[in-house]
């Protein structure tokens, strides 16, 4: 089933309240998500895709601004993810700025906006307030839940905190938690917003202005880590933006100039929200389920009954295959349904994004068992 | 012989002008540097340590305020570049904020602080400034270049540019130029500083005040680089500043604790000027011998007459063992005379600073027959 375009904005609110993990109650809020295909008619068919740091809902098809969805490219009719077969949902995180409750948002408690006052939340968080959508879309169980990166996480803290609720777990490109080297990095990107002057102390919005200069400096730096030094070798290699120096402090490489271009699109066109990037940078500093478990993922994983599909790039830096293989490793310890592929790419931790026919063969021959699971909970009924 | 401490900073004022890459010119300047050890009668033991980003000329030795040289653990009386063999020299490179003319001094043609105004200098012009050191000192030959990261590759062009100058060349955890990765890190710190508004477009010293915010960021990201993961993962762990989570945005993990402290140190303890920064990251980006010889190092190593030892570190990912292979293939295919040593450490790029059984025992070695060479030299006379 084709994707209509343009996509649509749903919202749910949820007039209850949401005890977080950090101990804070947040009384209300709203979940911003968008679904394509149709949900069939024993609602066996429903995929939730879990989005990345600065991911939103908006995943698959053209939406009104005319913005193809961040996975377009793997999303939809006859693509890896089927639409013809799956019913896909995606939602905006809680704390993001696309439409669920977050800094932007208006705390009903005082009538202004949250800012820095919104209450940090967790991977544990996400899942809790993502279960209640899938109570509200009347989903027994999901058919697979999928993500890459930040939302691989969200995947393996749904197989652990909801494990009959999951019959597929889809964890690309992620980690079972950050490393030191991981922390440092989102630690900089946090400084480098914090300590902008217009930042002011997080209201920025009080006083009309965005820490730009921070926030562009902070995705700079996240570019930087998604991508391969080869990759960027090859890409940019050491080019002259003006074919010759300068021997200024101008843009003067290419690799410079692409990468000032991301940082300001993100902080000015984009508008991404600061302190959504803050906070969704401290949720992935604090993902770490094996902690509830004597610091043992085996442990942590042993309540998971879902079937996993786990993926790993070779260039990728950032979440290297060996934190994949920790995950393989932890899930084999419990004779779990494991399939685990590390795919050639040149593209570092991006490469979860990209067209790439080893991973696509990997992912779409998945997909297959997962529609044949489908059919198996179809016929069951 | 034991280093006379405190160590004293000489001063070599230069009354003719330097003629720079960039097409500028430095009408006059001063060279700061210090010496340990005795100068032999012939002249021939003297050996040039050149300095890596954030270094200068107080390399061993106590100085008049207490500090510690930044390689008193490799220089001095019986150590590894013993002292009571050779006579070390060590100057701040032009450009530099500890005593050579730069960024901080004044310029004659105005009476005021350079600030942005110095001009871009390069590897090439550092090594024709230290040129007039040697010539200075009335040394016709090194015994002996040696140098680590940035201070490898001006070893590495002192060995193109001054061939009959250099008995042995020493380069450690170098680079023959930088990747576009390299140059991306570089990219991101400069405009860390260069977008504090505290910056004022380099002239910080008239308003008064240092771009403290940027700089002390572009050194978080520097010391980022500087480390390996592994190391940070056996450093800090995932150990937290309190013991437990406290859910804000406040410094949490070790990691950040060590980050943050080492950054803001830099800015305004140990004084660092923002605009010597940023010109060396440029220095360090522009750095391409090969350039000048239709991009093919082999060429460019063709002139070459030194003896080379090249070291790099197993868990270096800022110039990996990768970039050194590089060096050493060019330097055979000239038939050079090189010896190479892929040293395993943990500690990534700083391991080039630290005690290390291996690399000190190649070093040790190594130095054991530029000395024999040093007596081969003197009995020729």
């Amino acid at each position: 089933m084709s994707i209509t375009n343009p996509t649509v904005t749903h919202y749910l609110a949820v007039n209850q309240p949401l005890q977080l993990t950090s101990g804070a109650t947040l009384p209300e809020y709203e979940l911003a998500y968008e679904t394509y295909g149709q949900l069939n008619e024993d609602k066996s068919n429903a995929i939730l895709i879990c989005h990345a740091l600065s991911g939103d809902q908006h995943v698959a098809g053209i939406d009104a601004n005319g913005k193809k969805g961040w996975w377009d490219g793997y999303i939809g009719p006859g693509k890896v993810i089927d639409t013809d077969k799956f019913f896909v949902v995606c939602s905006n995180n809680l704390g993001g700025c696309r439409g669920s409750t977050g800094p932007t948002s208006i705390n009903p408690q005082n009538g202004k906006v949250y800012g820095p006052d919104f209450p940090i939340v967790t991977c544990k968080d996400w899942v809790q307030s993502q279960n209640l959508l899938r109570e509200h879309l009347d989903v027994e169980q999901w058919a697979a839940l999928i993500g890459g990166s930040m939302g691989g996480m969200q995947v393996l803290q749904w197989a652990i905190d909801f494990p009959e609720k999951v019959r597929h777990a889809i964890v690309i490109a992620a980690a079972p938690k950050l490393s030191a080297q991981n922390i440092a990095f989102n630690e900089v990107a946090r400084r480098a917003i914090m300590s902008d002057p217009d930042f002011h102390d997080g209201r920025f919005i009080e006083h009309d202005t965005i820490p730009k200069r921070g926030l562009t400096l902070a995705r700079m730096l996240g570019h930087l880590t998604y991508l391969s030094d080869d990759m960027m070798g090859v890409k940019f290699g050491r080019e002259l933006r003006e074919g010759k120096l300068q021997y200024n402090y101008e843009v003067e490489f290419q690799v410079e100039s692409y990468l000032r271009y991301q940082g300001e699109k993100f902080a000015t066109k984009q508008n991404f929200d600061a302190n959504t990037y803050l906070l969704m940078t401290k949720a992935l500093d604090y993902f770490d389920p094996a902690a509830d478990f004597e610091h043992d993922l085996s442990k942590a994983l042993a309540q998971a009954t879902a079937k996993f599909l786990v993926v790993s790039f070779t260039s990728d830096w950032r979440f290297s295959p060996q934190r994949s293989h920790e995950i393989v490793k932890a899930l084999l310890d419990n004779d779990a349904d494991v399939s685990y592929a590390e795919v050639k790419s040149e593209h570092g931790h991006d490469a979860f994004l990209l067209p790439n026919p080893h991973y696509e063969g990997v992912f779409r021959n998945y997909m297959k068992r997962v529609h044949q699971d489908t059919l198996a909970a179809e016929a069951q009924k």
